[in-house]
């Protein structure tokens, strides 16, 4: 595979470095009071990272955004699950994650994640590496306006890699973010790639670069367009109830999660992605015609919206 | 393995629909209004069961109960850990499950299950069996005479079967219940056991039999003890944090919770587990010397209570 060098790794590392501050700084725009507190980490030999928590604030009721940089003797099964053949390997590690859970359920979590993996080759031949990442939306209430956005600034973000990548992608999307037990996907997508390299180094890391831009760019209108919309104890209870498909999906089925618990990553930063407060409510269902049936019935459903 | 015949599971199922509705009947007799739902369900020819919850009561928050009677072509992996070779038969499995999650955070959390499987015998021999089973508590505050009082009720059930039976199963109720990536025991445990058939099938009927009986006779005089202790805002919220490991617990590591999600089950039924409310803090720990610390110091470790 063409293109990485021996500063590769170092370039990627300072650019999600450089990632993590501009998006911590872009929440902290939105809020008055409410900063981000920085815990710093590390496992020895094994690298370590910084994840940053933002609680209690006017417009998020938590925002997540990790850094970290690890490195171990046995890639874990989770992160390959198409390419079997690299589990086992040493491997490299870094990426950045982010996780919002707004205050205000007409605001919609949001995600975003991009990462770098290295598997060293055992036989001293060229390593394998890939990027992969994404951002993906969920919504509470359903606005088509807020969705076309998210995946118009998706659309543009791909657009310059060629005109099938934000189809390729935006598919892969809504196959990975579903929950097969709830037979419902956990919110409208966006795009997910993993194990890109076939465009080489350089111009994949340039995608990998626009993609974590775009996220801001399609994130914080939507924050700003719904931040002041009044809700009651209804729409906070659905909140909740659906922030519980968050938790499923996260801990049944999210690769990065389960990446992290069988790497032996810390805990605490892996687990920062799961929302501040949360309810399950035995076989409930939306009333027909509600908003909240809508959500299930227009939304919860992969779509074209772009 | 001796003692199987015909009528074996249906002797099997008759008493564990029994169980079911005593313990529903002892549950609903500490409530003065709140009383059970019941919900039938069937997958056509794989089988069917009954769920049963209880919602909103004084005493209680939620009460799960199901009974489940389930048959499939192909044993999931996640029944099969100790036996890999029986995954991919046909089988018959049938169960209660007891979840009850009540509302004075001085009151524990408590579970029960008792299951039999049967693994088809591809060859025409006879079919391979098992029971499984056992009741664990999860305290938010600790009282060493609660702790002392469930371990020695499961020490007496098991006493008649051996005197070496209620370790044993002490010890595997405390490597079951673990969260290994928070290093943390799940509660202050009871009994566990699986792939039980070394006493014949009457024997271990007649453990599991004792084992049903068991668990009402543990949980109910710790109810009663500490349903009226006052209590605060602070302990709510601790209550609602600690059911953050019970979610983690269950969705990452629990064999029943991913036997049901991998075959199929009625996902509602599955989670049925889940507590109606629970809060992640970011890296929350307790102040020392108050009784949140007390928790993780003296009662989540493992040690011998009777």
């Amino acid at each position: 595979m063409p293109g990485m060098t021996s500063d590769s790794a170092a370039s990627v590392r300072t650019h999600f470095l450089e990632l993590k501050d501009r998006i911590c700084s872009a929440f902290e725009g939105e809020e008055s009071a409410a900063r981000f507190r920085s815990d710093v980490w590390d496992r020895g030999d094994g690298g370590g990272g910084t994840t940053r928590v933002l609680l209690d604030g006017q417009v998020f009721e938590q925002v997540g955004v990790g850094f970290s940089h690890v490195s171990g003797p046995a890639l874990p099964a989770s992160s390959t699950v198409r390419r079997p053949e690299l589990a086992g390997r040493g491997y490299e590690a870094m990426g950045v994650s982010v996780v919002v859970h707004p205050r205000n359920p007409h605001v919609p979590t949001s995600h975003m994640n991009v990462r770098f993996i290295v598997a060293k080759d055992p036989t001293g031949r060229l390593p394998v590496w890939w990027f992969g990442g994404g951002f993906d939306l969920t919504p509470y209430y359903g606005y088509r306006e807020d969705c076309v956005d998210w995946h118009r600034t998706a659309r543009e973000a791909c657009a310059p890699f060629g005109d099938e990548v934000y189809a390729r992608l935006k598919a892969d999307c809504d196959d990975y973010f579903f929950l097969k037990h709830r037979n419902e996907p956990r919110g409208i997508g966006g795009v997910f790639f993993d194990d890109l390299d076939r465009w080489g180094f350089d111009r994949s890391f340039d995608f990998v670069r626009r993609v974590g831009a775009a996220y801001l760019d399609a994130y914080l209108p939507i924050v700003r367009r719904r931040r002041e919309t009044p809700y009651g104890e209804r729409e906070r209870e659905f909140q909740l109830y659906r922030r519980g498909r968050y938790v499923e999906f996260n801990l049944v089925y999210d690769r990065g999660t389960l990446f992290g618990l069988q790497s032996g990553g810390r805990t605490e930063s892996i687990l920062m992605s799961l929302p501040p407060r949360v309810s399950w409510r035995y076989d409930w269902k939306p009333e027909p015609g509600t908003r909240e049936a809508e959500l299930y019935e227009e939304f919860l459903r992969p779509k074209e919206w772009v």
